[in-house]
């Protein structure tokens, strides 16, 4: 028979058994981060209807996205989380009760370029919470705890949460005069990281047609930094000049002086006047967390408060705030930078048993015994030689083997031997399983990044 | 603006919060079980290259596929997880180790014809051990184990798990001289349930070409029932006629065997001739799981015994065995049925806390520890009266409320309210906790299904 040569398609994540064990550890610390803020798990289709899935417009993305006919259906795969949440906070509306919190963790699809850890299938992970015509700010100041829990539960330690507040920008533009242009003045402005000052001063005094003045006093504005008590102290100098700006001042406080009390440490956190995020749909508190190591990945979870979530589905007025991490392309650049932990526990199975006996009967039994349990119990039957069985425990990084022959059973012991120590013990099962317990308890305590 | 009306297509399953937290506990409990027995999670592509996809040929799914061009590649979404893992394995054979043992929970697509209850996207919860040239006879017995556990663990108590050997159904039709037209027969007696004797012995006499006797002794064979040993021992008086017959009733001698050891009690198992699987490819023991009091749903578990995974993509000989569950259509049954628990807690969060002073400041601090202590905690600082927030957490089922004003605070202590007896407390905080957890503990005990 001729062979097709199997591939996977260039820009879809496919991983093998020890990495995707740690990224199935990954997934599953988000899930319990999330859920100890009060965060329910939504699953949506992966494919929605072309027209409702692009009623706002795909503005970039639109040529990026899997669009395709079947039957007489104009079919869409979803290339964000957020809008086939606005889909469904819309369409069930009624049975949801609201503030909603929620959170997903799901596959999204854009036909991009191909080009190095750059995905067409990724994970995102997001949560978002919806309110029914207002939403305290308090939600936005609970936003960097999670990010904080979050990050270091996976073990990251050199990383800051970068926030800003689009109302203290917009009111800075309408002191100046530069409402109309704010849009343009803050894309440019938010180039300051890569292109540098002057560059951003020559797109502003030209395209934009920004007075030298102007340029001058917005390039002071967003080089106002220091200390959160600091930054804030000297954006007080420009309070009474813009109801909008002394609102999110007012609001920026409020985020700063809750940190604490929310577990997030100082030096976790910085209040950043550059941070703007592309999209135009934020309107308060934005997001953004970079790895102080690794500047140049860019933000690792990215997000903000926004007034109208569903605008495009309902006359409901739901503002929401949220974050995103792109978890794909955070694990891939995790692996590239060599700070996936190589000592977590990535083996099928805790205990791997070899029957040295004819009739099967007693080392299963002692495998139903290990699942009861609870401990990952493999029974290696295949008819191979010791040695080789015991590479297959080996290579897999199993930590312990466990043989059973006649004398053991007589004697109604077992044979443990722990891998990592060579360290060999005859024990009654109880005691065995004791034992292998508390191996497991010690070597799962890693976390799945390192720095 | 002119709205979109929001809607999610037909065959696509969304779920409110309350039923997608029992579907997170049951995939959570597939995840589990299937890692006690060592298999290893995997996470492939959706979209695969439909050269790749289809190098075996569509059959009868073929027109189902979601199949779409996008650039110059022609794209498939994939409509099981079986394809994709013989690819992965063929693909990643040198990485891996053998026996290779995967479980893979995901999404696949088929654009079936929309009718209730059927699914256009659903998820499939495959395991399969797949070995490299050879596959002990072990593996077979041990998918029984996997069955009672997983079901027993969701808390479901009439199932029967049925079993079955091609190879003893291949060698009875091998004695009597009808091997060519095996797989057919064997798809008319696999509807014997459906359509009854008299109709199956007219098929297999008219269209099949069979005898009036060999009609007779396949209905006679296929009727052959009761307890294990008595369907174990009616078969001996076959042996002698057939080597592949042997082959199979040893085998099948083998499962039945290790049943007990592997904790499988009688009254969940039992031989089944009438099993046959419609699939080809299956040449071993074949495995179906019926719900004793719902008959009509047919198989929610099935899988068998295949001697060659990936035939089409490699020239390496892979055995396997595997068993698959529609997750979709299953949790769709089970509502359906009233068999998922509502006394399962389905909150989003564990506990709900009411703030009463204007900084929010020491409220926050708690809900800090406890979620430090593992306590799914939501703060509620909207303006809302407090009548609404308490109605709020009665509508989500939030277990817990705490109150926190002025006197609490100056007092150190926090007042609770268990919202399903109404009885409140006043106790520091950590004291509250415990309570908290204990409470938490015994309400979690709870299983997702109920009968």
């Amino acid at each position: 028979m001729s062979k097709m040569t199997p591939r996977t398609l260039s820009g879809f994540m496919e991983l093998l058994p020890a990495p995707q064990q740690q990224m199935e550890r990954i997934m599953e610390t988000l899930r319990n981060t999330y859920s100890l803020y009060g965060f329910t798990p939504l699953d949506t289709p992966a494919i929605e209807s072309s027209d409702v899935l692009l009623a706002k417009g795909g503005g970039e993305t639109e040529k990026q996205i899997y669009r395709f006919q079947k039957g007489d259906a104009d079919l869409s795969l979803r290339f964000d989380l957020t809008v086939p949440l606005a889909k469904y906070v819309s369409l069930h509306y009624n049975d949801l009760t609201f503030p909603f919190r929620r959170y997903q963790i799901g596959k999204v699809y854009r036909g991009e370029r191909a080009q190095r850890g750059r995905f067409r299938e990724f994970y995102q992970a997001d949560i978002d919470v919806i309110g029914d015509g207002k939403l305290d700010i308090a939600n936005e100041a609970e936003i960097p705890a999670i990010i904080y829990r979050t990050f270091s539960t996976l073990g990251l330690k050199r990383f800051r949460i970068c926030v800003n507040n689009r109302k203290i920008l917009n009111g800075f533009y309408a002191m100046l005069s530069l409402t109309d242009r704010a849009q343009d003045i803050m894309r440019t402005v938010d180039k300051l990281d890569k292109i540098g000052s002057e560059k951003v001063a020559a797109i502003l005094t030209g395209d934009l047609g920004v007075s030298q003045e102007q340029a001058q006093e917005i390039l002071s504005f967003i080089s106002i930094n220091g200390d959160n008590q600091t930054v804030l102290s000297q954006l007080e100098s420009y309070r009474g000049r813009d109801p909008l700006f002394d609102q999110g001042l007012e609001e920026l406080n409020t985020v700063v002086k809750y940190l604490e009390s929310f577990g997030v440490p100082a030096e976790h956190f910085a209040v950043d006047l550059t941070i703007a995020r592309g999209l135009d749909y934020y309107t308060g508190t934005v997001y953004e967390t970079t790895l102080l190591d690794h500047p140049e990945i860019g933000s690792v979870c990215s997000g903000g408060r926004y007034d109208n979530l569903a605008e495009y589905y309902t006359d409901k007025q739901l503002p929401g705030v949220g974050i995103s991490i792109g978890l794909t392309r955070l694990f891939y650049v995790l692996g590239e930078q060599g700070m996936l932990n190589p000592d977590l526990n990535t083996a099928p199975a805790d205990v791997l048993i070899l029957p040295i006996t004819e009739d099967l009967s007693p080392a299963i039994a002692l495998a139903t015994q290990l699942r009861d349990n609870g401990i990952r119990t493999q029974l290696h039957c295949e008819q191979k030689k010791f040695k080789q069985k015991i590479s297959y425990a080996d290579k897999l990084g199993i930590p312990y083997v466990i043989f059973l022959g006649e004398d053991e059973i007589k004697d109604g012991v077992v044979a443990c031997k722990e891998m990592a120590s060579g360290e060999q013990t005859k024990l009654e099962p109880a005691a065995t399983i004791y034992r292998i317990k508390a191996g497991l308890d010690a070597r799962n305590t890693g976390s799945v990044i390192r720095e």
